[in-house]
C-alpha cells in the first residue's frame, strides 16, 4: 500500500458495473482511479464507452487486465464469472488486493461445483475471500485480500430472508419472486433485451431452482442461522459451516432500467400461539438493520424508483393472517447497492474508509 | 331480443375497459353498437375521449346511462364497483341482459360482505350471475340475464390455480406474486399512476390478504375442487358450495402500459412417491385447457408480450425438486382476456355466437 | 394466378415488418398465407419467433427464398435493402408479382446512384415499380408487378409534404423532425438499441442531409409539384420526371415501440398578402386527404398512441405569423401505415380488393 | 450574509424543481438546508414527499412559505410562475437573497405582459434580476439579489442558439425542435401525464409562437448579437436592449422521465463564399463554451441519456451542404442543467463559490 490515496484499477470498466465502479471512484476522497480495464475498448480514452463521463478524466484510456492490475494497489472485478477467478489470481499473485463484483468467489467450493457444474478454478484461494453483504459481514472485511461482493438478485432477497432467519420466522422454504430491471442482463446485444422485445414486456426466466444465486441466498440465510447459534444473528461468517435452508427464488425482468423488488414470503413453522403480526415482523426488521446506513426500513412498501441512482435498500414487512405468511420486501438499485454501490461499501471497510464515502444516499427522483 | 343485429350498449366507455368493448363490438358481426355511456364525456363524440377511434363511428356521441340502457338489449357494464350494482338492476328491470366488468356480481352475498365491508346492494340478484370466466363457466353461460366477467389480475391467478386444483397438486396455501401493466388502474388521473412517477418503478401493493381479487381466486380453486368432486374439474357451478382454498395474492405494479403475468407457487401436500417433474404438471396444464381457443400452454415460459392487443393467454409450469415447489404461470393482456375481451367471449358464449367472434387473436409484436 | 385465394409468400418474416405482415394476411379474406421465409429461423414454425401468434397457423414454417417464392402467387419482400432486389427479380422471373417493403424500387436509377453509391443492381425492372404512397398513387397500382412500398419516415414526412406543395406553401426548404420509435431499426441486437442504453433516451441521428429517406421525401414532393402542373396534385406518377423539391429531414429516436410523429415546417415563398392561416392550411390539408379511408385530419396535434396498432395516419397543422412558418403534423405507426399495413393497402389495390381489406382501423389504446 | 453556511429555504420543495434542490443543498459543503415548503406537504417530513430521501435530514418537516423566507438566507423558488413573484417580493423585503426558477423575473416587464398577457406583477424589483444562463451571463451574476433561472426548453435551446448568433449564423428564423421528458410537465396528476397515456407515446404540444419559453430563447439570441456589438458574446446583459430575433420553436414531449433534447436548423444569410461546413461549424461552438465546466462540446450527436442525472450540457452541430441549413444539437437533463443543478450554479457564482460545488458532473449510466 501506498503512503497516499489507494491506487485504483477496474476490469470489465466498460459494463454497467464497472460504469458504477469508475463513477464512485472518481469522486471517492482516498482513491485515485489508476486504471480501467476493456477487451471491447482497448486503448480507447473511457468517453468512447461512457458518453456521460465525457470531459472526466479525459487522460484515462482502456486498458488490458495484465496493465490494470500492475497500476493498482486494489483492482475491482465487474468482469464475467468464470473469467474472473484467473484475474483475481493473478492480482493477488503481484500482491494487490481484489475486491471482485463476479460470481466466483461467493461460493464454497462444494457449492460452486454443485451450482456450476465444474469444480471451482481456484479454490486454494477461496479461504482469502469474505462475502461482501457488509450489513452482515462488516466485522470480517478489514484487511480481506477479496472482497466476493454479492449479486445483485442475491443482495435484495438476502437482506429480506436475514433478519427472518434471525427470528426463527423462516419456513421450511421461503418463496422468493424478485422483479429486475434490464441492465441486470448487463450490456452486451442479446435479441431478449433489445428495447422493441423488452420494453411493454415482463417475463419471468430461470424459475425456482435454476438460477445460481439461488445458492448465495440459501448460504446468507443458511449463516444468519449458525450465527444466530454463536450469539449474534448479524455477525456472519463466511467460511463456517452453516444450517440448510430453503429459497424458491424466481427472477422475473421488468421493463425498467434499474432496479430490484424482492418479495420474499414464508410461513413460520411454529406459527400458532405466537403468530406474528405486521407490526412485529416490522419491528423485528428495523431492529435488525439498526445502525446500518444504507438500510431503510418503514410501513410503507418498498419501491424501486425510491433506491434508483442511489447506494441504499428500502425494506418492509407484511403478514397476511388468513393464510399464515409472512412476507418481506425489498428494494435497492441492481447497479447500486446491488453491484458498484456494494463493492466500493465493502472496498470502504476492507480499508479503513467510513462505509458510505463516496457512496450515493440520494439518488434522484424521478 | 331483436331480430336483427343485438344492440349493445356500454357503460363506462371512456374507461380504458370502455374501449375495449368499443373496439370489439364495432367489429362483431352479430352486434349493432348501439350506445356509449360516460359522465364524463356526456354529449360529446367517440374521438373526444378515443383519438384512436377517430373517423370512427363518429355519429355516436356519449350518453348518459339511462339512454344507453334504453338504447341497449344487451349492457356491457365497464363501470366502477358500488356504482354498477344498481345500473345492472336498472337494466334487468327494463328487460335487459348484462355484461359486467365490475366487481358487483362476482362474489356471493357473503363472501361481498366479507371483502367490501357493507352487504350487498342488490342480493336478490345475484341468482342470475354466472361467472364469466368462460374455460371453467362455460356450459353454464348460455341464456345468463348477468354475465359476472372476472377481474384481471383474478383471471390470470385463476387460471393458474385451476389446473393444480383439477390435479389435487393445490398445497395449503398457494403464494401467487402477480405482475401488472399500469392500465389496471384504471384511466384516472392519480398521482402514483403518473408518468414520472410511474416509469422506472416497480412496486408491491395491497399485499397478501389486502386484494379483494384474493376472495376471486380462491372461490375458483375451491369451486374446481367441488366441481372435482362432481366428476368434471372444468365444469364449474356458479352458486354451488366449495371448499376453502387459501391463495396468497400479492399484485405489483410494473412499468408497462398493458399485461399481467402470474407466478403461482405452491407445495402439492402429499409430496413424496408421486412427486411431479415439470413435464407431468406441463402436461396437465395442456391436458385442462385443451379444446380452450383463447389458451396456449407451452415449454416455454410465458412473457406478456405474447399475448399484448390479444384476448389469449399464455400458460407454462416448472417443479423445483429441492423445494418441492409447483409454479404456473400465465401470462394475459390485463385489457384482453382480462377485462374487454373475455366480457366480450362471455357475451358471445351467452348469445349464442362463436366463442372467438370479435376477439383478437394475433395481438401485435413489438 | 389461382382462381381461389391468391397464394401470398412473406421473405424476411422473422422481422417485425414480417409479423405485421403474417398477422394482417391470415386474416384477409382472398388471401392465403402460403408461405414464410426467414434465414435464421429456417424450418422452425412460426411460434418460434412470434410467440404472440401461437397456435395459429401451426402448419407453417419458416423456408428459404426459393420455396417462398415458388409457393406463391404474390411475395411481400420484409428483407434487407440491397438483398431484395435479386429477390425481386426471381420472383419476376418466376411469373410472380411483388410487393416490396425494401428501399430497392423506390428511386430512380439516378437517385438510387447518387444516395446508395452505386448503380441499381435491376435498371431494368425500374420501370416495373409503381410507388406504393397509395393516398397519392392509387390510379397507377392496379396490376402493377412491383409495388415499391415505401419507407416509414418517409410515409410520415411524405403525408405531411405533399399537400403544401399542392397547396404551393412549400418553401425554399422543409424542416422535417421525425420522432421514431426503436422498432424502425429493425429487430437485429444493436449496442444503441439495447433496452438500457434506449429506455430514457432520445437522439438524433443522420443528420439532415445524411439518411437515405431524405431522397423519397423529396421525390414526393416533386411529383406533387409536377402533378399539380398537369391539373391533379394527387395523381402522381412515379416514373414522370419532377421538380426539385429540398427537404432537411432530421430522424431522432425515442424510447417507445412503435410510432412516428413527423413535425415539417416551410416558409412558404410568397408570404405576404396572402398569409395563411392555421384555419386555412388545415382546411387545405383536409381536403386533400378527402376520401382517403386511412388518413384522418383535424385541428388536435396528433400522437403516436392514437394510430399505434393500426394503420391509419393523423395530420394537422399550424401557422406561426410571428415567424412565418406553416408546420403540418403527421403520425402513424411505422409498422402500420409504415411498412406492413401500407403494403397490404398497396397489395389491396394492386390486387383489386377494397383498400382497407384485412387493415386495422382501430389500433388500441393505451 | 451569516459568517457560518448560508441558510438555504426551498419553496415548492413538493415538487421535482424542489427534490433536485433538496438534493444538491444537503451536499453544499457551504450550505444549511435550513427550511422547506410546501403546501400539500405542510407539516410532514421531507421523506412523505420524497421517499428516495428517506433517513436523511428527518428532522425537516414541509413549513409555509413565511416560515422557510424566515429561516433563510438565500430563497430558492420551485414555485409557480404567476404565485411566485410576490414570494420573491416578500424575501427580497426581509433582505433575502433569491434564486428564482419561475418565470417571473427571465423576461423584460414589455416581454412578459406580451407573452403572459398581463402586466408584470412586481416591475420594480425586475431591475434586480440576473438571468441565470451562467455560461453566458457569468460576470453580471455576483452578488445578484435575484437570479432568475432559465427554463429548461429555454436552456436545452438557447445554449444552441447563442453560438450561432455569435457566429453570425442565425438566419431569418432558427427552427428549435426540442423533445422533453414527462417530468418537465410537473408533479401533478394530469390525464395527458398519466402513465398509461404517456408511455408508448410522442406529441407535439403548443407549436411553434405559442409557448412561452420562445421569448426566453429569442432575447438569449437578441443578447448575443447585442454583446457581439459591444466585442464580447459571452458577455451578456439581463437589462440592455438587443436585437430581435425569431425562432419557430415546438416542443415535443416524449416518453422518458427525464431529459431534452433541441435540434435547432438555421440558414445563414449570408450563405455563399464563406459556407459553413461540420467542422467549422463544430469549432466554433466548442470555441464559444470553452472554459464552462458544465458544457461538452463534440462531434458524436448528443443523447439525453449521457446527461440524465447530471448537471451538465452536451453539444454537437452539423451541416447539410445541399439545403444550407445548420444544425445544433442541445441535450441537457432538464431537471439538471435545466432546473436545480442551473439554479445552484448561479447561486454559487452569486455567492463566491465554486461553480460546480454541489453539482453532479457524473450522472449515471443506463
Amino acid at each position: 500500500m501506498t503512503d497516499g490515496p489507494i491506487r485504483a484499477g477496474v476490469l470489465g470498466a466498460s459494463g454497467y458495473g464497472g460504469a458504477g465502479l469508475v463513477e464512485r471512484l472518481v469522486r471517492h476522497p482516498g482513491v485515485t482511479l489508476a486504471a480501467i480495464g476493456s477487451r471491447a475498448y482497448l486503448g480507447k480514452p473511457l468517453a468512447a464507452s461512457w458518453p456521460h463521463l465525457a470531459g472526466l478524466r479525459s487522460d484515462l484510456r482502456f486498458q488490458d487486465s495484465d496493465d490494470v492490475i500492475a497500476a493498482s494497489d486494489v483492482v475491482f472485478c465487474a468482469t464475467p464469472h468464470g473469467a474472473t477467478a484467473p484475474l483475481v489470481a493473478q492480482a493477488l499473485a503481484a500482491g494487490k488486493r481484489v475486491v471482485d463484483l463476479s460470481a466466483d468467489f461467493r461460493l464454497s467450493a462444494a457449492a460452486y461445483e454443485e451450482w456450476y457444474g465444474h469444480p471451482h478454478p481456484h479454490p486454494e484461494l477461496l479461504p482469502e475471500a469474505r462475502y461482501g453483504l457488509v450489513e452482515l459481514h462488516r466485522h470480517e472485511l478489514p484487511g480481506a485480500r477479496i472482497v466476493a461482493s454479492p449479486g445483485c438478485n442475491a443482495t435484495a432477497a438476502s437482506l429480506a430472508v436475514a433478519p427472518l432467519a434471525a427470528a426463527g420466522l423462516l419456513g421450511e422454504v421461503a418463496i422468493a419472486n424478485v422483479l429486475t430491471g434490464v441492465s441486470g442482463a448487463g450490456r452486451s446485444p442479446s435479441g431478449p433485451m433489445h428495447f422493441s422485445e423488452m420494453a411493454e414486456n415482463a417475463r419471468p426466466y430461470k424459475p425456482a431452482g435454476t438460477h445460481r444465486h439461488t445458492a448465495e441466498i440459501e448460504a446468507v440465510g443458511g449463516r444468519v442461522r449458525a450465527a444466530l447459534a454463536r450469539g449474534d444473528a448479524k455477525r456472519l461468517l463466511t467460511h463456517a459451516p452453516f444450517q440448510p435452508v430453503l429459497v424458491a427464488f424466481t427472477p422475473h425482468i421488468v421493463p425498467m432500467n434499474r432496479g430490484i423488488i424482492a418479495t420474499v414470503a414464508t410461513r413460520p413453522l411454529d406459527w400458532g400461539d405466537r403468530a406474528p403480526t405486521t407490526e412485529t415482523v416490522l419491528g423485528l426488521v428495523t431492529d435488525y438493520y439498526a445502525g446500518d446506513p444504507l438500510v431503510d426500513v418503514g410501513p410503507e412498501l418498498p419501491q424501486t424508483k425510491a433506491v434508483a441512482g442511489s447506494d441504499r435498500a428500502s425494506l418492509s414487512a407484511h403478514v397476511d393472517g388468513r393464510t399464515g405468511q409472512v412476507l418481506v420486501f425489498c428494494a435497492i438499485d441492481n447497479l447500486g447497492k446491488g453491484a458498484a454501490g456494494q463493492a466500493v461499501q465493502g472496498f470502504n471497510v476492507a480499508f479503513g474508509f467510513a462505509e458510505t464515502t463516496a457512496l450515493s444516499l440520494t439518488g434522484a427522483w424521478p
